[in-house]
């Protein structure tokens, strides 16, 4: 079990490479904090679900914002454009593999997680569903924090909250799209207040 | 349900002031980054125990790994040392204050994530004290792969390690007693190679 | 001598935690970075008082200066949140506690020390009240550097400037004033001249 | 011609991801870095080359050293393992319409960059050979300079200075085995004189 | 040749002063970095001179721009105002006195090198002022990329831009006058977007 | 006033260039962080004498240990190498007229504050010559915190522990030896431990 946990230690020190990219200092956010944001963010959608009586699979969800960059280990954070270049299906194919190398120490296990790993790639569930919206809520929440501490051109962050493709429904649906509105509010907020 | 998440990132830019008292390189892993470490631990250990036959809360404890370090926040992540200076039942009274600030926007809920914090910090469930163990795991881990970057003068660290004070007891202390085991091991070897 | 000064050493490595906490990058200020910055202002004052024939112990201001943040090489530098969690009181007596284990090495030069260190906590004189205000001021002057290089989200800080909460009168207190007050024209500009 | 001097800046920003990935702090090394590390090898190499009565085309060499790694602003630094999941045909085919992309503002002379950058990737002339060993000697005079700075955990780099993959003959391999060589005796030095 | 290499390795560590000295966070840009810019730059304005019927020596130009920062492995980036009360005369003998010494184990081409560093600095030649100008082109657009990314206070450079002080006549000033120009107006809009 | 506050400001954000020129991450410290470990060790030792019965002026000496490295805001930290390039009579010039410059906007001050910088410069009083010798053990000092963190390369410094040039006599030379011989002993502990 030691080993899998020394080769996910990498991903406290590899960079988000959107940041990188755009001209913001190195160690803006890593990988690890991303996730860590992300399985917050989980738990606070998933309880908000649950009271408004939606029956949802919590610790699958955050089993899932786990695990969802494990493959960054061994593949690196590749920028959205590199993803374009690879082609969608060759990306998941490479991460797919990267994966279980990753846990194939793991014996029967490393099947479990393979699942889970999958499920999440492939959205086939409301959870899988809603960590994938985590995972872009907690990227928008960084973009705004990073605004109002000074940042500039990261405009386009912005198109996915004012467009999300998440397919979800009913209650998720209004859960998910709350957020993003107020997350959009805050953010007209930030350069109105400068200007 | 943006404000808590805004807060949060805070973790993300919080360094974790053990390395920097010793002298590492600002950014060596922040808050964030070690909640991260610790969930994935959680989730390899309660797996684990589950391949052993022990029932055990998972969901639980991966909510336990993620929302335990929230109050570091408004605290800040305060050196060993300085929890000694203010006695520890101050240190978790603040914390907890701090804490229950943090999420008493979350309406109803605040009062279930201020149960599991106080679960935690009181190590009142066999979830709690798995999570703590997670909490020691991870810190070793990284310990480690500073150690084997070429790292030196944390030798400190590895005391815990060889007198663990978790209590617990039957598979729950086997599956953590050979994860430090095998910690040691490896961190021996560092040494060896270069001497 | 020399462990007190290798303990010091690590004051060089510690990053004032506001900045992080507002989102700014690593080592953006040292704690020791701030107490050379209190030491400049503290001789300038100084020395503008005495031009104005104010009788003042300038070897003990600069003392203060240099010596007022030791306890943080034990206790980190707290956020000002973290102070009110655990009281004012609580905090000072934890610092002090901090102090006099760093300084209990120098026979009888510790109980100086913690005497001056003491005068600095109460404000106990014209010389200590004035340390505390050239703390205030460097702290604006890095946030008027930070503003003019693009940082954003340190409003609050200004405040103090505004209501100003330094006990002093007469000459003292007009050379303070006078120095906020050209600090708060020159943080207007900054954001005047891109707007 | 400013749109790919704006997107090359990108490069100045973006770490080699080998460093992250073996705990060493950000901004270790950067890309933009890198490429100069190889265009000084490279003029070395070439004049010493000349100066021993070989023929060679020293400006195609310096050209093929400037632009080798532009695709990485689109793709990113690949670490060796990311290579090998994706297969090295694909991560080629994308590196290359990367690169495409990159200059194909800039008319005529795209299609004589293009050229330039398949010559290097093909290894189909002495000069771009040449690069490719000067690309990996100043990874390994890197390497070195962190061993000597007390990184550890960078021995596996130095297999490829063992048994190195050119396709060199005569002079140009003798000149590249010998810095090859004088680099494992200048690395012996590292470990022999701290053990 | 081992050691000059190693030697050169610093400019990969030093950062370019200009930028600590205005606040920007560490690491923004190293020397090594920069020179790799203005090797890019060179190359392109090469090409589009000869493309335009000027004939022009690109390999001396290329090595220009890879060699001519090295005296900073031993003097440090300078900031501007050093310059300035060491006077450019003594500047310049101490600069050359290091490049001596850096390049003096290499035998005859010592002196090939120290010819080209003094044609770079004498700008004795069309190939050196164009050099000398891709060295402002590339520091003009890293610093729109840092304006683009939030930084502010970076206005002094620009002036440069407006009144270039290149000696460059017909074709080469025409090429390098609009990318002047380009990048004069895209600067613009970074400060209009926001404003 | 405020404009040398804000000139000042700089020392925070400058990188003392040995620790760069030698390998070590960004912000390893600052010119500021180390003016303030001069000023600790200039405070103790000061005391020190005092308790011997050398009489002392403590003020003079903490006013040069705050003022002694104004210059490098306008000059930057020049290494070693560079000085030895400049001459030691041109680099003194440089530096004095550049702290003449920051200070020149301060009246009559102005002369006094100069008046301290030249007799720290020419070592010229028993004051001067103990903050040059506590400048020095704060570089060891740092040193030796390095080299315990895994720092390696920097055994030149301590040939400057070995054989100082500090021209001091009785109780003076006394206290510097001391602390010298320990900072030597603690040093070879470092080594020794690992090996």
């Amino acid at each position: 079990m030691l080993s899998i946990l020394i080769e996910l230690q990498r991903l406290k020190n590899l960079d988000r490479t959107g940041w990188s990219l755009r001209g913001l200092p190195p160690r803006t956010e890593s990988v690890a904090a991303h996730s860590f944001g992300v399985a917050v963010t989980v738990m606070l959608i998933a309880d908000e679900l649950m009271a408004r009586g939606v029956e949802i699979d919590v610790e699958r969800m955050l089993r899932l914002s786990v695990l969802h960059d494990w493959s960054e280990a061994r593949i690196g954070d590749m920028p959205r454009t590199a993803a374009q270049y690879f082609g969608s299906e060759a990306r998941k194919k490479a991460e797919l593999a990267a994966f279980d190398d990753i846990v194939k120490g793991m014996g029967g296990r490393a099947a479990t997680y393979r699942e889970l790993y999958e499920e999440y790639e492939h959205r086939s569930s409301l959870e899988s569903r809603l960590v994938k919206a985590a995972d872009v809520i907690d990227l928008l929440v960084q973009v705004l924090a990073l605004e109002r501490a000074g940042a500039k051109g990261l405009d386009e962050f912005w198109e996915v909250a004012r467009q999300p493709e998440f397919q979800l429904e009913g209650n998720a649906n209004d859960v998910v799209a709350e957020i993003l509105r107020e997350l959009l509010t805050a953010r007209e907020k930030v350069f109105a207040r400068y200007e």
